[in-house]
């Protein structure tokens, strides 16, 4: 059996805005910071250890990876960042506050871009100062890589490549693995590892900063996975 | 002409406290915090930026590099972290005040011990608790690869191969770098660039927290070498 700890990073200051982030570098807010910090704790009470850590290329992200690891003294430990572990992109509506957003479109519609798997916000264009073509983090992705919009099917497409490459060798290896994402690149992974009908994501919805622990046999499918909290 | 970037870890505790440190693994002072963070925005002003950032396991050198790079705003860049970056190991010294080792041996030992590449300190054995064979993060070391003393040559033997199997590949694909390190595997790595005599790096004492710019030809030549202030 092996232990794999996926934690959604600690609440953004957009999380507080209640607004969409998507590849919005935002950082922590105060509170983000300290459920990153209880994470650890928890963590280490609970005699966990990890010998890699992933995570994406968003510092809300790493940041909540750092926080975590200094608190179970393991900052020492290799951590690869990729962009494929990215929020979803989520194109014209990134940045807007979902009140507004509701106001303009609709509960329903709002709903179905946050929760159906294949419903795609509206695009931006390469023009757009949020196009990632523009970031040089991204420079080394082809044209085909870099969203204008994305949907939960797209974004678990550009996750798995990394799970299975990176991921999942470690894991076989034998090494204990932390990975801190964000709400949908993980409801992603975690449709993928269980198995879950497009109807079953949409009820699937992460806490921030509270680790989720997966047991899983040797062909890694999962034994049971459940909250540290 | 290719820059590389060396920085010492802000001052620790124990650089407050005076003490022999090398692999202990001790934290930034809050003035050693305040160093590294002013580095970041020295880097920032002066239009530095990085791609890749490497730093030793002990977490004065990790936590140096990432509040640079968050600074800068680059904490997604790939960081690699090695053992052979780690201070020197200073044996039975280790933990130590400085002004007590300086009662018990003379000023003149303690001279040798700080400053001659050749001078060992007195060596732990393998049941002390100062035995990196008892630390998880060194599991992958071989026996001859932990050491019970080291003098600056033999801090220079290990932190070699990682200067060439590392971070030279990096900076020769036109990477820009960054080595976030300590003041004696440091000094090894320029008595290395800079040819220095014995003698000469006797001399060299580098302050903690302030970047040190080298400026290098095709083959990593020094063409020039300063301090951002």
């Amino acid at each position: 059996m092996q232990k794999l700890v996926l934690i959604r990073h600690g609440e953004s200051i957009w999380n507080q805005e209640n607004r969409f982030t998507g590849w919005t570098d935002v950082d922590l807010s105060e509170n983000g910071y300290q459920q990153a910090k209880h994470a650890g704790q928890l963590l280490k009470k609970y005699g966990y250890t990890f010998d890699a850590g992933f995570c994406s290329v968003l510092k809300r992200s790493i940041k909540t990876l750092h926080i975590v690891l200094e608190e179970m003294d393991l900052l020492w430990i290799p951590v690869q960042k990729s962009w494929r572990l990215n929020e979803r992109f989520y194109g014209a509506l990134q940045g807007l506050n979902k009140a507004e957003i509701t106001a303009k479109y609709g509960e329903e519609q709002v709903h179905k871009w946050r929760r159906d798997p294949h419903e795609l916000p509206p695009a931006i264009t390469k023009d757009d100062d949020r196009y990632p073509g523009k970031d040089i983090r991204y420079k080394h992705l082809t044209e085909r890589e870099l969203p204008l919009t994305e949907n939960l099917a797209e974004t678990m497409d550009r996750v798995l490549p990394f799970w299975h490459e990176s991921i999942v060798p470690a894991i076989k290896l034998g090494q204990k693995v932390i990975v801190s994402a964000h709400g949908n690149s993980l409801r992603a992974l975690i449709q993928y590892i269980d198995h879950l009908s497009d109807e079953e994501v949409t009820q699937l919805d992460l806490p921030t900063g509270v680790p989720l622990v997966y047991e899983l046999d040797d062909d890694l499918n999962r034994i049971k996975h459940y909250y540290l909290e």
